[in-house]
């Protein structure tokens, strides 16, 4: 068996994995981002141990962004913009490039999980799909033609502007950026702030579940309207709350009007708009699936 | 030399064309959209007479939507659920498959242009490009590792719903099925019903031009989001308005906020968002490119 180290660096917490695929993971271990050199430390620690063990072929780093995934550059697989405090123009890839000089694959967190699903989960067979996570922030990652997206950089689904009404909900946003943008209006942060509670304790049947799915309806519908995906997979912390996919298939449903008559909105949404087929480990495979297209690409 | 036909097939108008190429148009002829059975029959006739004199390698087609542009569809090259009187699932493709018995390249009239733009004009060298035209309707058609984007249908940029201020635009918008779309709020009969005035007599520095630079930024900020295009090309009547570009520039900037750190943003705009390089022949040279394309894949 060939074994693939595969990292989720998350804006909260960091997953490894040693794994020859879904059904056959060897180890895996969690724990909180605190700085980079702590964090990436713990990961170079833990996959470097392995290594000595049974060789890696490979290992797939998915991580949060903006990031740069553009082998072309001088700041290929660093972390860019962000807002989070130590992590702004952080080499994420090449500490593991230079201690384990092995092929690195580097990507978005989301298109890493759109890859892994595509390859094991809800996307098997769809070429032309969209995962979006929903937790601490919001992503989305895309495959066209079964392959993962990138162009200027990769896609910032997160910061679309939605349209927002005042009235029904006047919280102004969560994004540093943009205030009141997709991830501003719905990330986790974004829930709690507004109704002063955590998220994970409000009722199933509360108003903020409406206006979550209202608006997570707006955002498909924009990226339905600009990247017609075959599939859109929907995970992360937030999506754990069972009763936002059918209020969100209705939501998109009634927004579209009948406009885009296929039979995927129409008649097959259940279908259409789904959970990973992963799981919570749609990540870390994910990680593992860029690492296998890493392998590849180098040999 | 072999010769192609290209067929732009707008709402309003239909531009028929033999051509080698950009440089070498052997004949154009354009009329009015009529009913289906009229306008195409002129078309025919136009390439069928063509056909006889020197024969066509293969017939492409940029038509308005939405179609239908998957080849394993028993209605590929139909237009489908457009509200123009007439054209309700019409057949376009086919009578020409069946006249003229050559290879036929159909797709969206804005695929047809990201093609020919990338071929011939603004978008050569450029693998990750969207095409927006913005005229009687709106729509955008996008390469993606320089194929043309497909998936569940085609991109419906248009249709993408964004924020629209009521105090400072208390206009509904124009489109029948979902009002103050993007389509609804900046295509040209948009501007004509809001500000009660034919557009084109609309002086450069009114208010309706900020209003339009405003929404147009709102609409490429969600496109830059979902896709990470490399440029963008914005074509179309409205587009004459050559005060828009630099208005759309930097409202697409302010609107971004600093999120996007990359050099296509923050220094090369002006080479980011760019009229189309084949001017007002992008449609129907974009069919031309279809043409090409067709020959080749059944080549």
């Amino acid at each position: 068996m060939t074994l693939y180290g595969g990292l989720e660096a998350g804006g909260t917490k960091f997953v490894c994995a040693v794994a020859a695929g879904p059904d056959d993971i060897r180890d895996e271990i969690r724990f909180p981002t605190t700085t980079p050199d702590e964090t990436i430390g713990q990961a170079l620690d833990f996959f470097t141990m392995h290594h000595k063990r049974e060789p890696l072929r490979a290992v797939g780093i998915a991580s949060f962004g903006p990031v740069d995934p553009n082998p072309a550059s001088s700041t290929w697989g660093y972390i860019t913009t962000t807002p989070k405090p130590g992590w702004h123009n952080a080499d994420l890839a090449g500490p593991f490039a230079r201690a384990l000089g092995i092929p690195i694959g580097f990507d978005t967190d989301v298109n890493g999980a759109a890859l892994g699903e595509h390859r094991w989960g809800a996307g098997m067979g769809i070429d032309n799909l969209v995962y979006l996570t929903v937790g601490t922030g919001l992503g989305g990652g895309a495959l066209v033609n079964g392959k993962l997206l990138h162009g200027m950089m990769h896609p910032e689904m997160g910061h679309m502007l939605l349209r927002r009404d005042p009235e029904r909900d006047p919280y102004a946003g969560h994004c540093p950026y943009h205030g009141d943008c997709f991830e501003g209006l719905v990330c986790g942060p974004a829930v709690n702030d507004r109704w002063q509670q955590d998220a994970r304790q409000l009722p199933p049947d509360h108003e903020a579940w409406k206006l979550e799915a209202h608006y997570l309806a707006l955002g498909l519908v924009n990226i339905i309207a600009v990247l017609s995906p075959q599939r859109i997979i929907l995970g992360g912390g937030i999506m754990d709350q069972e009763q936002l996919f059918p209020m969100v298939r209705a939501n998109v449903q009634t927004l579209l009007n009948g406009y885009i008559q296929t039979p995927e909105i129409l008649e097959e949404i259940d279908a259409y708009i789904v959970p990973p087929g992963l799981g919570n480990m749609a990540g870390v495979l994910g990680a593992v699936a860029l690492a296998q297209d890493a392998a590849g690409l180098s040999s």
